[in-house]
């Protein structure tokens, strides 16, 4: 290990108390993107602790909350760009939480808060290991930029637009991402890419108000009747999904991408226990098509249905309305906007005109070069800080707003960060290991590091 | 007009006053069978009420919530059953009601409270009329007997197995029923039949918990998915039912049924125009074929859907259940056990063995013969009360415990009562018209004392 990674390190160990505290500030502060809880007041904190580290920072506006943007200048030419996000989900149901979700707890090992993983926690690990990282230099070795937004748990609808907007401010040359951690076992884990999503609600009403069955069962169109039949044409029970021009657009994986999956462990049997499944779909039972088929294959997922009586009994009620959540997971080129009008043509020629679907949420899915060199860096040092290789995934199965970053401003994004597969994130009790947050630190310091060396 | 009827009118029109204050104190007992709510409270009174009127009466225990069972003699040797009901439908949401469900109100010439139309109203009508006829006459014309039972609303659970068993003691040879009453424009109805029911839950489990859409979508089995596709194979979007088997018993109307039918108002444009359809199914416009459609065809309808995220905006989930309630309406000769058998046989011919149901209701369905000499009294008597001929449904669309009372103690029923359309029946402000209470006695008065005279 170089001098100055000795000097950073030892910074990080010196001052993990100090970024504990601000962590227990910013957790403290409420920022629930979906009740529009705290978001300006969290706003204008996330501003005022970018400064106290000595970046300049700003409030700007999008066309839903506000994002923060901030810059660091460093003595290298190239510039590094941190996406991140100040929102987080609701803390219900409060009863299943140990110890008040706005105020930081240590118990043991673990610090448990709302948003201390998702993101609270990230946004703090990148300030350390900037601090730690200029401590150790006198200086940054390259520019940085943030762009923290607001809306990231309820889907990041204004993300490509301000990234469009703003592309020349935002001019990086790579990107941290907002996550990042270890798996069971202390692996660290690397997302190369991510699926896009086009969620989307259908709904259905067939009178001004509900029958009684007795009346109406033999003559009048039944709105939930209705909805069955027009989702039953969207999927086959083999999984098919039957919109036609859906897979148009799908790129197969590549043999980079296969052999990268077939690197992976199988966690087929370790989800099936968790999740406590009979089985998978399709007779799959875990291997490389396991893998595959995980991530490589778009989806076509009913979240929720809703219809007429649903308490204890019996109503002997024929319902007007009707409604369903879907969401379509796609892969590259997949895009949201041409899937919709897929879906709509389709219930159109099947006899569905009279069911409605509004697209509530929509992002294009991303993919990296697992070849790009700022990858290479990222997995070099993640080595050095955590004594093994990373688990590379070439795409993973959720959903985020990478696709402006990577296709807007042409960045290459790696992942590194504290989160581990207990931090209960988006559920009560969301915690971290202190341990992680050092190595995550560590981490994110090693990449600012080479990254502005190189 | 005979001296005995005319006597039997001044009397009912004298007592009037008496008889809604009776109304009054058994509208005040809360009677609320789906919430066990009063009941056996309720038993006692109403046993207390036909004792005040010189009736034998006791509660008689049956595997639900108690029957009141009453008895009077007459002079003649025929009986005449009574079958009611004291319980009654919750009175929820309380807040659209103009005042207390369970204190009856009068305003202008209407009667308010939870049950006074359906069934206290009728009780009470039941008494008034016996009572009348008992003073005209001296003595009772015919032996009568009561079965008031307090599962009515929640679908009689227990009533087949009660006659059954106590088939001998409930021995009668004519039935008037739990309803009756007024169309819009004043005219009675008739009601020779019932629909059966087979309320059905449907359930899938297909995990333990609820996953991320991201995670699972592409390989775990979803809940919604596998109810969507079972319930697809029920019925076809032209309304056929695609159970194997399902419309073997089922025996088409008679040439008098249909007589009967096109003797009936077309009600299509006004039900149409009250529930705000585009149409109705199959392109019926109304005409004998609308009738017999609404009556005549069992049906399959889906009461309620129930799975995952059914809020606002989105939730990324793959839900680990899904529930579905589903409601046959049988008309004759078909049997809930064995719909339910078949329905069982189906799903898993079609891979559905996953997908549970459990039967929550259910009942025969049940005709008179439209030419049962007390179909005709009661239609004769009719007249002389509303001064038009009742109107003559052969079998009505909804359901109830007739089944047992026409195939196990082998009675006509007839419906004669107080109803009328805007009786707000099962919702807040239920009501009943004065007048048409006093005409309701009136007809049931007639009914028993040209019964028991013939």
């Amino acid at each position: 290990m170089n001098d100055t990674l000795t000097k950073i390190d030892q910074h990080i160990e010196d001052h993990v108390e100090h970024w504990i505290e601000q962590l227990g500030r910013l957790c403290a502060q409420r920022s629930i993107s979906a009740q529009h809880d705290g978001i300006e007041e969290t706003a204008v904190l996330v501003t005022e602790m970018l400064r106290e580290n000595g970046f300049a920072a700003e409030v700007m506006p999008s066309n839903g909350h506000p994002v923060v943007y901030g810059e660091g200048e460093g003595t290298g030419e190239k510039t590094l760009l941190f996406y991140l996000h100040y929102d987080v989900q609701p803390p219900e149901p409060l009863d299943l939480w140990n110890s008040p979700p706005f105020e930081m707890t240590r118990r043991d090992d673990k610090l448990y808060a709302r948003g201390i993983s998702d993101d609270k926690g990230h946004i703090i690990c990148r300030l350390a290991a900037l601090t730690a990282v200029r401590e150790a230099y006198g200086s940054l070795p390259c520019n940085v930029k943030f762009v923290i937004e607001g809306e990231e748990e309820i889907g990041s609808p204004n993300m490509p637009q301000f990234v469009e907007k703003h592309q020349e401010k935002l001019a990086a040359d790579a990107c941290i991402w907002e996550f990042g951690g270890v798996d069971y076992d202390g692996t660290p884990q690397q997302a190369l890419g991510m699926r896009g999503i086009c969620y989307i609600q259908f709904s259905v009403q067939t009178a001004s108000q509900d029958a009684h069955s007795g009346l109406g069962g033999s003559i009048f169109p039944n709105a939930a009747w209705r909805l069955v039949w027009a989702l039953n044409t969207l999927k086959d029970a083999d999984e098919t999904i039957l919109i036609p021009g859906f897979y148009d657009d799908v790129l197969p994986p590549s043999e980079r991408d296969l052999a990268l999956l077939d690197k992976l462990p199988d966690q087929s049997a370790r989800v099936k226990e968790t999740y406590g499944l009979d089985g998978y779909v399709g007779g799959l039972e875990g291997g490389l098509e396991w893998k595959k088929t995980a991530v490589f294959e778009p989806t076509c997922t009913i979240c929720g249905l809703d219809s007429g009586y649903q308490g204890e009994g019996t109503k002997t009620v024929l319902p007007a309305t009707a409604t369903a959540k879907v969401d379509f997971r796609m892969v590259p080129d997949q895009r949201p906007d041409d899937i919709f009008k897929k879906l709509r043509t389709h219930l159109d020629a099947q006899g569905f005109a009279d069911v409605a679907i509004e697209l509530l949420a929509n992002g294009r899915p991303a993919k990296i070069d697992p070849d790009d060199p700022f990858v290479k860096l990222t997995l070099e040092t993640a080595v050095d800080v955590y004594g093994k290789e990373m688990m590379v995934q070439p795409i993973i199965g959720g959903s985020g707003p990478s696709y402006p970053f990577v296709h807007i401003l042409n960045l290459p994004i790696v992942s590194a960060g504290l989160g581990y597969p207990d931090g209960q994130v988006h559920a009560p009790n969301e915690n971290i290991r202190i341990n992680d947050l050092l190595l995550g630190i560590k981490h994110t310091a090693r990449i600012i590091e080479r990254f502005g060396r190189e």
